[in-house]
């Protein structure tokens, strides 16, 4: 049998590597970053309009739309991408990552996660096997396994003790799996433990899975151990099937772990600062909500191709911004999802020229810096 | 000197007259409902999408606009169509509305109306002179001569004295009027008494205004005697120079005021609806909450054209109303925006081709149901 996504690597520089990751969905130029679009929508955007951007994957949350509307609902409509009037593909992250974010709502046993529902409260038990079963009925080109995501900072042995968890339910969530038109991928923990990293590793790639994944960093570590901790266990990842970097991150993030050799990337970042008011630009970071921007007439970013900044002053945008309109989210959205799929192309296009060193370097000045950092 | 707008009247059908509102940012086909863009911004929607559903003039809000981010800096961008990125006219109210509807915040006197900001708290006079300084600053197509909005109800002695403020304030602001580029309109008002109404109307057409505007209607009184209060003023305006309808109204309001014989009109209805999950059908208004729509694969409307028809199902559009998501605003407005451009359109052209009675008889026994009153 065919696996449900395939990894087609077309040009590597060093560790790092383009191509495309074919899907039910389509094709997906890699790297990739997807859009995060929890509910399956991604915050103050169309769906059209992502595509246009040059998205191909989005990624959705399956324990939310378990909780609101529910995955038979979205089963009976034809699945994730069909509800949403999407025509690309959809990655779903089980909700181990809410056993978490939600903490006070939950208690982890071996037997999966007790919730209780964030909306109202109704009890409800989020295991490896129901986690497998929403996401099966969700149609998602991509299924995440349960995991959890081992909080910072651990102690090593209970550290220890969460991965282990993680293994089980992995392979748990391998005999589960009924539906093999869409792939299913394994996470790595470990926290900031170089040992249990490499243990956790060995153990998920062992099994049977059709790309994996780095779980359990952005979670308040150093930004250096981070990055320590991603290097590490991507070097553990099979070659051959794709690799994904959850929850990163920053532009600067994403091009030191594309030259890890990751594959795929997701994160709220672009979208949260843009409702924010913050604005990447080829300079840097802007806060549009500063002064002195009030009067200014160019756009975001003079070198940026979007509608944004094709349309709109930083005048206008800082005046949409104070007063409360949406089109200050729509316009801060859509821009900073362009300079993402931007960045993205120019590393795909950097790795199949032999490049990717350079653009690193030539970037590294410009993208990090926060030019507005007192209002 | 050119009258810096024109109405060119094409066709007549009864009273109900079709045409083209010629502006210094180009030709507004008539009768011409005006999207509210209070803050300089149509809540929810970008220019270039008003701009494809057909619109071609908006309305701003000229007290709210000097309060934030002021005149001048709008003056020194180019305008308030330039600041905008919006490539049709505007108009701008000036803020006699807001007086009555900030009743809190002001005091109107002879000279004008004592604010204080209803963002700071600032005290701000607004006069006839000031209000007309204001939208000169803005470079709006067409602004409006300060008005006391009367309120409703009130009593014929407060009406008559309210009127006649208001006819001395459009004297001032003629004479308070430096710029001949731009379009200025008196406004008729007399509450409900149609002796009144009769007599601001006398007064207000014989001065040299650009076109003429009924105000102090849709305030709270009994709808038939809006309407009637509409028709009686429409008879006093000149037909050579475009009437307005200020703040109305729903879809079968627009059709009895466009055989009236009027040629614009604004109202917050179909974007303010649409914020609240109300959408305008051709079967008339459906709430998008309710329950029936939860796995309803079909469209807002089957027999509508607009993108959220083409893209969305409703169970989508009530998940994302639910959820909290923008998408759910954007797509519902742009939908009512549409709806209202649809129904401009075929009033138009029935007007043109001598069948606007048969058209207002076919659409009457639709648009005004409420389909969905109970949750």
């Amino acid at each position: 049998m065919d696996a449900p996504v395939k990894l087609e690597v077309l040009a590597t520089d060093g560790a790092a590597r383009c191509g495309r990751l074919l899907t039910p969905h389509g094709a997906v130029p890699t790297p990739a970053f997807m859009p995060v679009g929890t509910q399956a929508a991604v915050k103050a955007m169309a769906p059209g309009e992502l595509w246009d951007i040059g998205y191909r994957m989005v990624l959705a949350n399956a324990y939310h739309l378990a909780v609101r509307p529910g995955p038979a609902l979205i089963r009976d409509l034809g699945g994730i991408a069909a509800f949403m009037g999407w025509r690309g593909a959809v990655l779903t992250d089980s909700g181990g990552f809410q056993a978490m974010s939600l903490a006070a709502l939950n208690r982890i046993r071996e037997e999966g996660i007790r919730f209780r529902s964030h909306l109202d409260g109704a009890p409800m038990l989020l295991t490896p096997e129901s986690a497998l079963d929403i996401q099966q009925m969700l149609g998602c080109d991509i299924m995440m396994a349960l995991d959890e995501c081992t909080p910072y900072p651990v102690q090593p042995a209970d550290a220890r003790r969460s991965l282990e968890l993680t293994a089980r339910w992995a392979e748990r969530s391998l005999r589960a799996r009924t539906s093999h038109s869409q792939a299913l991928f394994g996470i790595v923990q470990g926290s900031v433990y170089a040992d249990l990293r490499a243990a956790s590793a060995r153990q998920i790639t062992s099994l049977g899975f059709d790309g994996f994944a780095t779980g359990g960093l952005s979670v308040g570590e150093p930004k250096a151990l981070m990055l320590e901790m991603a290097a590490l266990s991507a070097s553990f990842l099979p070659a051959d099937k794709p690799r994904y970097l959850m929850g990163v991150g920053t532009p600067e993030d994403l091009l030191a772990a594309i030259a890890m050799g990751y594959d795929m990337f997701d994160c709220v970042l672009p979208t949260r600062n843009a409702r924010n008011g913050c604005a990447f630009t080829s300079a840097g970071r802007i806060s549009i909500k500063h002064s002195r921007h009030a009067a200014d007439s160019r756009p975001l970013d003079e070198r940026c191709g979007c509608r944004t900044c094709a349309s709109y002053s930083r005048s206008y945008l800082r005046h949409l911004f104070r007063a409360g309109e949406i089109l200050a989210a729509r316009a801060l959205t859509e821009h900073n999802l362009y300079f993402y799929a931007s960045l993205l192309r120019r590393a795909q296009a950097a790795i199949a020229s032999g490049t990717y060193g350079q653009l690193c370097r030539s970037l590294a000045s410009g993208v990090a810096q926060e030019l507005d950092e007192t209002e």
